[in-house]
């Protein structure tokens, strides 16, 4: 089956290289992940065949690869070895079991133009199999032979859930502000990214400040694949995106561009009083009008455009590599994606 | 806060001296437990305490150090080490996991006499706290610096996930029989408390064949337990089991007890018809004076205890010592609870 490649970044002939080799990695990711989810009980293939559709450009598998690629440097010996293959494979494991646990949190019923677990087999089956996917996750961790990852990992998928957790804790809180958004985003979602990037890196033997400078690199481009889904949600195309619009708000979650508006409209009661009245009765095609005529859809699309313009700058640290324009061009498609 | 100790076998010299030893050493579980779940969030804190509450027994962790201190046999030279009390404390958070993750799926409102989380937080919030406990477990097995246990537990919670998924699979199945029925209850209960068993002694050194007699001890000790719970969940009374009963009929879950008399009435299609009418209508009052009458529930109860037995005949590979006897008075305290 022909995948999306990777962040589909304009291709030049170095990028080429680059995207090849991550090609074949990939396809050895994607053998390690469903030989590690195989089954003596045909139930659980069954379901594990469901979520293998759910795969889509193996963003974070691809980092642990790119970014080992760029820590290696120029040297052009071949680093990226197994224990990058498993890591990648458990990461996007884990991603996996986010998504089929979110879909239940969202009652979702279509992911990549699919139907999802839980509107298929029901939210006591979702919330099972997420458990199967990320107990499969450590399970495979643990075969990499390096007890460091299950360490690291064990701590970013803690902090996850506790994005996670906050999240919740901050359904239909209309004051949640944009430093309390920022700490929860970097939790969910940027904290699993970041290490993806620190883990291939330091496996491909980089030093301290070169697995730092990835670290931080992940951090930011996490936040704003993040700020862009908030984006999608509101601006995409149903058919595009492959999932139904406009469920961060049915689900009372603040997403950036509502608590940018939110706090543009502080020093006018009025228009607050109004925003928080539409936002009550989920009236999205206003809200809309209004974060589009005060800026504040465009001032979320510009953070996370400078958090993409930091995250290629921080790249300086590396060696210049064909793998680290690579990287830096896939920061960038983050936020022009438009699925 | 005083807990109830563990599996109240009747205290005689020799079991009161382990009695108090492994109280000493359930404390420092406790410790490790709660430390680990230390977040820096005061949201995610406070669901945490609320689990806490969940704690009862500790059967996992007993047995983990039971197991290791029936190892070392009557050298004296004392074994139970940090790793054995980290391991405990990894396996009743497993436990409370599942805990957490099975009242979502049951719509369990109590819980060890209060409220469930999905009760007072809804399904979302306990999804995710499971997952967190999840997570919390493995990255805290991941500090006991022995990777092999990492992969023997993310093995057992594979197992336990499958049997779930299973059960799931054949809800409201009323031909599920006798051998699906003991490979669900393997996998979902006994393999993690016969992981436990296992790791504990070879944590304190055990040859290969006594850690291989107390994993099928924990495994029959499971199921024994699992089938008590069939049976409490039909019999108990709900203020002494803390939980209300007749879930299992009531989310579609065939018990022992049923399997068995369906089995029993199959000679008898009008039998058979009649009952499976009850069942259809959730009937539990009238479901239990027809399994009163032919003795299935009886039947069930026998069964429990021919694994008890089974389990307690297994020890005698293993030297004399107070703790052998104290495990082999818990294995049969296991059918005698009625919470």
């Amino acid at each position: 089956m022909v995948r999306p490649t990777l962040l589909a970044p304009d291709v030049t002939a170095a990028h080429a290289t680059v995207a090849a080799r991550l090609a074949a990695e990939l396809a050895q990711v994607e053998r390690i992940f469903d030989e590690q989810l195989e089954s003596d009980l045909p139930e659980v293939n069954e379901l594990c065949r469901h979520v293998e559709r759910y795969r889509g450009k193996m963003l974070r598998p691809s980092l642990v690869i790119l970014s080992g690629m760029a820590a290696e440097g120029d040297s052009g010996a071949p680093s990226i070895g197994d224990r990058h293959l498993i890591v990648g494979a458990v990461v996007e494991m884990i991603h996996m079991a986010t998504l089929v646990h979110d879909d239940v949190l969202d009652d979702a019923e279509i992911r990549r133009r699919g139907r999802t677990v839980n509107s298929l087999r029901g939210n006591e089956t979702a919330v099972i199999l997420g458990d199967y996917l990320i107990s499969n996750a450590f399970h495979l961790c643990s075969k990499a032979g390096e007890p460091w990852i299950n360490l690291a990992l064990g701590e970013t998928t803690n902090t996850l859930c506790e994005g996670e957790l906050v999240q919740l804790a901050h359904r239909d809180d209309l004051a949640l502000d944009e430093s309390r958004y920022f700490d929860i985003v970097r939790r969910k979602t940027a904290s699993l990214v970041a290490a993806c990037c620190r883990i291939g890196a330091t496996l491909a033997g980089a030093s301290p400040s070169q697995a730092d400078a990835l670290f931080n690199f992940g951090n930011d481009v996490g936040i704003a694949f993040q700020i862009q889904d908030d984006l999608l949600d509101l601006e995409g195309h149903q058919e595009v995106v492959g999932k139904s619009l406009g469920r961060d708000l049915a689900k009372g979650k603040l997403t950036l561009p509502l608590i940018l508006h939110l706090q543009g409209a502080r020093e006018d009661p009025a228009r607050r009083e109004r925003s928080l009245r539409l936002i009550a009765e989920r009236d999205i095609e206003s809200l809309m009008v209004v974060m589009r005529t005060d800026g504040s859809l465009e001032s979320a699309r510009r953070r996370a455009m400078e958090l993409v313009a930091r995250a290629k700058a921080g790249l300086a640290t590396l060696p210049e590599s064909p793998a680290r324009d690579f990287l830096a061009d896939a920061a960038a498609s983050v936020v022009r994606r438009d699925a």
